[in-house]
């Protein structure tokens, strides 16, 4: 099928670029001897997970126990959940995972690995648990200190589960200067301190689990972890751009759209909205909705759910309705989430049409 | 079952408040002898279309040929699509919800009316034509003038297309003071200038389609209307409240959170971010992400995909892991967007559940 036979708005993956970035992150971990365990939040999608394990991945990593439910055949051998798993119904459902696969959680609280060693108990299965620590950016995770050995302790009394390390989010850190890298050293200090109270505890700490996307090349300036969770690297967006840590020829997704009126002058109205891109804006001085490929000048200026506005003033390149445009998004995560489907495209061609098996698994 | 036994995050509708609005709006359109058509955009499910039918809607709206895919069953008689329909593929699937309503379209643009046309006579259907008047919003639609009268020369001129009348969206003008009404009032003078100059032509203008969700109560003031296409009252949200068009106690639909972790002092971490409520802001002085029903001072401040920030100084209340909150979103359309269903509750019991058909129907 050739692209112009899509309808729109459409998500697109450019494979070359795609197969790029999967073969450069796996080669980057690799050279600083990282395991990768790739977050599939970004593509929610099984067969890109099965890639990613194709190239060197031990494992993959997921938010949601739908997520886990839909991506666990994909990773057989090891599947983090990267987020505490709270309430009975969704513990139970999590222990059938845990049937099919080595299975660890990251959490913050007693009351969460709790509830997780009780519903193990109950299945009959040992989950791994990594205790989640604060890097800075003040979400989730213990602050690092006493706390931090009083919750791997009570973990280690829990039955049916085993202590495997910690998981830090260094989301907060943006390596657009000496500060950032600063920044960087600090949380491989804090690491270091965690990791020899645990030690000096009588924990063996195997699995020092953390990254950003800001932080995808620099983690090798954290020698203290030793898994990398990347996500958004797989396609790349607007906002990967404005955090440095990626070109625009990095970027692999793109949203094909239609103009479908030209009424107003000096603006084209386009068949995608809050509802194809989200709502995310842009960082790092970046304006607007999106990068629009064929007229970089433009100005993806405001959004209704259906209708994108795109300022043409000071463009040299005419549209007419019925032209079809590629937009970049900002974040291509939330915007997967709102497509059935990604099509994998190359030059002219649709290679493969994916669907998005775990959009919208918000439970 | 209970409210109780719902994983989360769960998108509740209160239905003694769904109802009020349901007859509310019915009652308020008929006493002002409107027809009401109103936007399945919020709800996105045919259950509902139905019960907007039972309450005498002449018909339903729908944005996108996906959604009029899902939603003709509920609407045999009538159905408008609001949105100018481009390519061939995408006009073929219309031809066949055509054959199974009255199907009206609205567009701005002799292209698409050409398209339109073309597509009709192929399928051996008529289709109703409403013009898009620009009524100062900047969107889409012709700017009043001659420009309208020719658009529906042309639309007469081809074969299979039916002029019905006219649209227009008001939706850049909100009523929270004179000036607003004022301008409610002009866009009424823009309408009787069109009409009138259409009908010198020699059109008849059966339709005056219009409305928006911060006008919604104030519809009489644009006499030269006829019919109401409103959306949002069905459910409402805080960006109808800022634009002064409801009050919280009209607010049906609100999302059922758990309290995943309190890690960082003074502040709780939810189960649900801009995957769940989508990152849409709120207008009028109001702030954050969300209403927080059992603690209205804590301030939902930031979001990640799955991760809400709510912060609680001065908040009374205290939260442990595993509370289940209520938060009422700022913007119910793309927040029922990303739920695979709607659970209808009355006090303590979910007595309805829906699945969210028309949800991300792109194209």
């Amino acid at each position: 099928m050739k692209i112009t036979e899509l309808e729109t708005p459409a998500l697109l993956i450019d494979l070359d670029i795609m197969e790029r970035n999967l073969n450069s992150m796996a080669a980057y971990t690799k050279a600083h001897g990282l395991r990768l365990r790739p977050h599939t939040k970004t593509h929610k999608t099984p067969a890109l997970a099965r890639r990613q394990m194709e190239l060197g991945a031990v494992g993959i990593t997921v938010a949601k126990v739908g997520e886990a439910e839909v991506m666990v055949s994909s990773s057989p051998n090891e599947l983090l959940v990267a987020y505490p798993v709270i309430g009975g119904k969704k513990l139970h459902r999590l222990m059938d995972v845990a049937k099919h696969t080595n299975l660890t959680v990251s959490l913050d609280s007693v009351e969460a690995a709790q509830g997780l060693s009780d519903a193990a108990a109950g299945a009959g299965v040992t989950v791994g648990v990594l205790v989640e620590i604060d890097a800075g950016m003040g979400r989730v995770g213990v602050t690092p200190g006493p706390q931090v050995i009083a919750l791997a302790k009570a973990i280690d009394r829990m039955p049916n589960l085993e202590f495997r390390g910690i998981a830090f989010y260094p989301g907060h850190i943006k390596l657009m200067d000496d500060a950032g890298h600063a920044a960087l050293a600090r949380v491989d200090d804090l690491l270091s301190s965690v990791i020899s109270d645990l030690k000096t505890a009588g924990f063996a700490v195997p699995i020092v689990s953390g990254g950003s996307t800001p932080t995808m090349h620099h983690l090798h300036e954290v020698p203290h972890m030793n898994e990398a969770r990347p996500g958004t690297y797989i396609f790349n967006d607007r906002n990967t751009i404005a955090s440095g840590a990626c070109k625009l020829e990095d970027c692999a997704a793109s949203i094909l759209l239609t103009v479908v009126s030209t009424a107003v002058p000096g603006q084209m109205i386009i068949d995608g909205g809050s509802k194809t891109f989200s709502s995310d804006g842009v960082g790092g001085g970046a304006t607007g909705f999106g990068h629009l490929v064929e007229a970089p000048e433009a100005v993806f200026e405001k959004m209704n759910e259906e209708h994108g506005y795109v300022k043409l003033k000071g463009v040299s390149k005419g549209f007419k309705i019925g032209d079809r445009v590629r937009m970049i998004p900002n974040h291509v995560c939330v915007a997967v989430n709102l497509h059935e489907r990604i099509y994998g495209v190359r030059g002219d061609e649709v290679e493969e049409t994916w669907k998005v098996e775990a959009r919208g698994k918000l439970q």
